[in-house]
């Protein structure tokens, strides 16, 4: 028979089985740290009608989109995790209670052009909080902080949580007569990291059309650096001249002061007035996230507050404020700068069981007591040599090798053999059980993220 | 703005936050377990290339394939797990230890024509064992060992693993001369549940083109019941006559013999000589699994032994035995049936914790020390009513209630109140947290299913 070259997509990421267990350990850490903040998990189709997902259509995305037919339906891929989130709050509101907080692991689709480091199909894993028609200030500190504890978890400490706020924004550049023009400032700022002061102001004086005293107003306010106090202290001689301004100012005040709160410290969250976020559906607080050592790949996690989530579908108001990790970015840049933690245990098993007897049933009885305490266990019943089987254990980093044989069966015990240390011990099973446990454990006491 | 009605596809599954939460409890509980045996997890992408899924190519599957154009690309969504591990496994074969040992949980796409319980999107949840060259019957008795911890962790008691061999199968059609026609014999003989003896016999003779002979000692041979001794040992008259029918009655009493050292009890395996499978590629054990009180549902769970899973993308020789669950099938019969466990927690919080004070700085606080000690606890930080914020917590099913006034903050407690029982006492943080620890560990301890 012909056979068919095998191969993935260029664009989509496949694991090897060492990698996906670093992946899985970071998605586990990220249910578990987003459930003990009060989020629901949610799952929504991949698929959806292509009206739906296109509904605010415009630009990028629907280039991006993989759309196709199938039969009369017009269907497309999601392309993100937030339009399908509007759509289900927008369906299901009746029966949902509010504020609705939500977690969403799960992957999404666009047909970018393939580059190193560029995934069509990626995972985002979004926690968003909706209210009804309201959503107080505190939600806004609560989102960065539950990132902050994530980061934390992996192992990261080299990271900073850049905070600011659009209202603050919108009214600095309605004082200066510049609020027809905030959304295209706003873009120009943004580029202010890659493209320099000079560059930024060159843009705002000849593509945005301001007059250079405007402009160095507007490069004097995002020069304001400092500790958060520092910033939120220089804003002071702004204050009283625009209501929104104030407000916003007030409202970065409170997420500072709750960030406080909440237990993250200074050197992981930073008042930063040069973000802004590119899309316009921002209103108040906005993040982006940085690892400090490798500023180059941008933000690893970003989000804000909005005022109205489901607007094409409903005319129900739900403000809310999210976040969004782009996982498998994250995970291919970690893989890359070779910090994903090679001491963390990649093993599908604890212990590998040989059995050494034709009959495998007191194999078998001894790795159903030893899964019966948690410890992952395989028998490996395959007729190969000696070395092989080790050999088998070595390459897959599985950290125990029990020995089952005539003489451990009539002595009531079995041999141990840690791989690591290469100590060998019989004993018996509840005693072997014990000592593959805790040896499990403290293999397993690293972070998957290591810095260096 | 007009707005556009939301709406989910039909035959895709959406859940609302409660039955999600059950639904996560058992994806949960299928990850544990299969890694309890040495299962690495895989996660592949949910896009291939056209011509990789449709390598085996031909009938129901080129019709239900979600298949589409992106760019030059011509691409479609899987519809199932064991096309992609094929792949995989073909891809990256030098990189992987055999036996190789993945489960996997993913979606995949089905076009299938809608209709009530059937979706167009699913989650399977397969586990395989794959052999380099030859692979050892053990695993053919412990993957349905694996089915069984996993249905008695899910809560199921009233079920039947039912077991076939396909050697046995087509060595008995060999002694009738019938090995040709073995396939379509097979197939008839897998509708015997649904149309009955009479007129599998009249199938066999009009359309299979069997003598009444032949017919009459296959019905024979299906209609042997009793214990799986009993059956095994009906199946000794047949012996000696073929070569592959005694290999697969060796196997099938291995397996047999070893699913009891696995601790499966008999009344939840049997041998059942009537099932088959419809698919060509098994070639040993098959197994299929009812649902006692639910036998017109069909199988939740079935799979077998194939000699070669890759054979389209590569020479290598990789036979293997796995096994599939339709979850969310299995999910949506469990719901209509009402088998859902409603005293299981399905609130996204154990504690809702409720601020008197216009500062939220200290619950904020003690928000970070419950969730330090597991507890998922929401910051109910909206100005609404007393009684709006306690509808709240009822509504969504949050067990406690966590009061922290002017009151409690000058004492150093806070007041907690168990919704179930409408208690409230005054506590230190500490003692709170143990208390609402205690009571949400006591809540968790039932299974999902529950069986009437």
């Amino acid at each position: 028979m012909e056979k068919l070259k095998p191969r993935t997509l260029s664009g989509f990421m496949e694991l090897l089985p060492a990698p996906q267990m670093q992946m899985e350990r970071m998605m586990e850490i990220l249910r578990e740290t987003y459930a003990l903040y009060g989020f629901t998990p949610l799952d929504t189709p991949a698929i959806e009608a292509a009206e739906i997902l296109l509904a605010k259509g415009g630009g990028e995305t629907e280039k991006q989109i993989y759309r196709f037919q199938k039969g009369d339906s017009d269907l497309a891929l999601r392309f993100d995790l937030t339009v399908p989130l509007a759509k289900y709050v927008a369906l299901h509101s009746g029966e949902l209670s509010f504020p609705f907080r939500r977690y969403q692991i799960g992957k999404v689709y666009r047909g970018e052009r393939a580059q190193r480091g560029r995934f069509r199909e990626f995972y985002q894993a979004d926690i968003d909080i909706i209210g009804d028609g309201k959503l107080d200030i505190l939600n806004e500190a609560e989102i960065p902080s539950i990132i902050y504890t994530i980061f934390r978890r992996f192992g990261l400490k080299r990271f900073v949580i850049r905070v600011n706020n659009r209202k603050l924004l919108n009214g600095f550049y309605a004082m200066l007569n510049l609020a027809e023009k905030s959304a295209e400032i706003m873009r120009t700022v943004d580029k202010l990291d890659k493209i320099g002061t000079e560059k930024v102001r060159s843009i705002l004086l000849e593509d945005n059309g301001l007059s250079a005293e405007q402009a160095d107003e507007i490069l004097k306010f995002i020069s304001i650096k400092g500790t958060n106090a520092e910033v939120l202290s220089a804003l002071q001689s702004w204050r009283g001249k625009n209501e929104i301004f104030d407000l916003g100012l007030e409202e970065l005040t409170a997420v500072t002061q709750y960030l406080g709160a909440f237990g993250v410290p200074e050197e992981n969250f930073s008042v930063d007035l040069t973000i802004a976020r590119g899309l316009d559906y921002y209103t108040g607080t906005v993040y982006e996230t940085t690892l400090l050592d490798h500023p180059e790949i941008g933000s690893v996690c970003s989000g804000g507050r909005y005022d109205s989530l489901a607007e094409y579908y409903t005319d129900r108001q739900l403000p809310g404020v999210g976040i969004s990790i782009g996982l498998t970015r994250l995970f291919y840049v970690l893989g890359e700068q070779k910090m994903l933690n090679p001491e963390l245990p990649a093993a599908p098993a604890d212990c590998l069981l040989l059995p050494m007897t034709d009959d495998f049933s007191a194999a078998v009885r001894l790795a159903t007591q030893f899964r019966n305490v948690g410890i992952r266990t395989q028998i490996y019943s395959e007729q190969k040599k000696f070395k092989a089987k080790m050999s088998y254990a070595d390459k897959l980093g599985i950290p125990y090798v029990v020995f089952l044989g005539e003489d451990e069966l009539a002595q009531g015990v079995c041999s141990v053999k840690n791989l690591r240390t290469g100590e060998q011990v019989s004993l018996r099973p509840e005693d072997a059980a014990q000592i593959i446990r805790s040896g499990v454990l403290s293999l397993q006491s690293g972070c998957v993220i290591l810095e260096k």
